[in-house]
């Protein structure tokens, strides 16, 4: 049971988070946090969050959880505005999609790490954003990565994953570059993938006419590439490391592809593509993606 | 009006035309060919076509229509099958997504290009396949290129466009070269991409975890890894001098990005991820997408 629980960024991730702990009967008050004045009036009236305050050290104050759910180029400066404000005993969380920059900027902002800090990363889409598309089943099933430090308290992140499970996700612990390189490989990757795709394209000449023959496959493989261009700048500048070494390999495969192409080895192409249509459809379409 | 259409390759393509024509009753007899006999009958079953042969030349025989609609590395038979069976006025045409390479095929299958023959490409998506896959609306504001030759006749390329446009189709002319690029932009590049990251993902030791966290972004992105391994070995050696220059210049693009994402440099991120998504925003989901 969660006594009173801070919200700073009350969007998507963290409105999805108080209203699953609130189904569950799992916290008393929510106090939520950010700068725009009509998404926390919202999020009140949507029964989100009980009052709000733009001032983050007002919020984590009384706060037994505090979950950051802000964008990564305002964490460290979430964590600066917390400095003297938070409770002993209080447990910290986080949403962001890289864990190394999270938890340099605690270290920088706060000044240490605080042993009730426990970084995490629930696996979610992200294609719709603000208060008003929260809902509280949205981990409901999904998977919850959680990268504690080693300071991080045992009974810590105990409660953070008994929070998580409460909402009905699936929780792994795993190490902080762990973390870092599985995103960069499954999500950070294809993002640029889809964004330089469709980059290149657009600076064609002629790409008006490009783009009017594209059909049902380009339209769904770049669907990612409409995803918040300022999100992604700040995944990139968090996770410059896991994600440039994955697109050098990513790049040294597709340089390999295209002298098999040039080639005509049609031998080595179906060996290619066979090999990834039966991964594709194994993991991402089979039980193994499912947690349950 | 076809007065008879042979339809080589009875499957999506094939089968989809044969039914266009028929809702909107602008065809006598349709006569089905291929090699699986389960599939021809099947069509039968269906009302797609009214008799079947696995002979190519018995099945051209009387038509005035023939339609290609067999995989790319099944053309040069079906044109060397064809010889000596045409009818002098009969218009040949087909649904082959790369263009230089059927031209070919029916330069050495049959010896000669006829004035009759117009190279044609659906722009469909082919996630189904197979004849009970085949629906009449397939080509409904949907896309089709043509790439006459030098020697197409122009009545026979205005009757071409006639019987599209009966389907329901938008039809468009298009030089071989043009279309061989414009596909491989839009088509067979993201297609390779989507394989390659498949595959290279496929490929790293712990991919069952690496998979495990993937989530609704990477299973769009990852869709046309699905595809036929077969169909696209061909498209690749039928297209190979635009698909492998198009995809080095895929490379180049992505390596820059990698040496942006290394620098941390936001602001030429921020510059980058917000013109794809104006980009996609504007020509995918956007109105120049759609024919009307």
């Amino acid at each position: 049971m969660v006594r009173q629980l801070a919200v700073i960024g009350v969007g998507l991730i963290g409105g999805s988070l108080a209203r699953a702990l609130r189904q569950v009967g799992e916290v008393g008050e929510v106090v939520g946090c950010g700068r725009g004045k009509p998404n926390l009036e919202k999020a009140v009236e949507l029964g989100v969050i009980d009052r709000y305050t733009h001032d983050v050290g007002e919020a984590v104050e009384r706060a037994d959880l505090v979950f950051l759910a802000v964008p990564l180029g305002a964490m460290k400066n979430a964590f600066t505005d917390m400095k003297g404000h938070l409770a002993e005993d209080a447990i910290i969380t986080d949403g962001g999609s890289a864990k190394r920059s999270v938890i340099d900027d605690c270290k920088e902002g706060l000044g240490y790490l605080p042993p009730g800090f426990v970084p995490g990363h629930p696996i979610v889409g992200t294609e719709n954003s603000g208060v008003e598309a929260s809902f509280p089943e949205l981990y409901q099933n999904r998977r919850i990565i959680l990268t504690p430090t080693e300071e991080t308290a045992p009974d810590a992140l105990e409660r953070v994953e008994a929070i998580w499970r409460a909402c009905g996700a699936e929780v792994t612990r795993m190490s902080v570059e762990h973390h870092d390189e599985v995103l960069a490989a499954t999500s950070h990757l294809p993002h640029m993938l889809a964004f330089g795709l469709v980059d290149a394209l657009a600076r064609m000449k002629e790409n008006d006419e490009i783009f009017r023959y594209a059909a049902g496959g380009f339209r769904d493989f770049t669907r990612i590439a409409s995803s918040n261009p300022v999100m992604w700048r700040d995944i990139c500048v968090a996770n410059p490391v896991a994600l440039s070494e994955m697109m050098e390999h990513y790049i040294a495969e597709m340089s390999d592809l295209a002298s098999i192409i040039r080639d005509g080895d049609g031998d080595k192409l179906l060996e290619i593509f066979t090999r990834a249509k039966d991964a594709r459809d194994r993991y991402i379409d089979g039980a193994l993606n499912s947690p349950e």
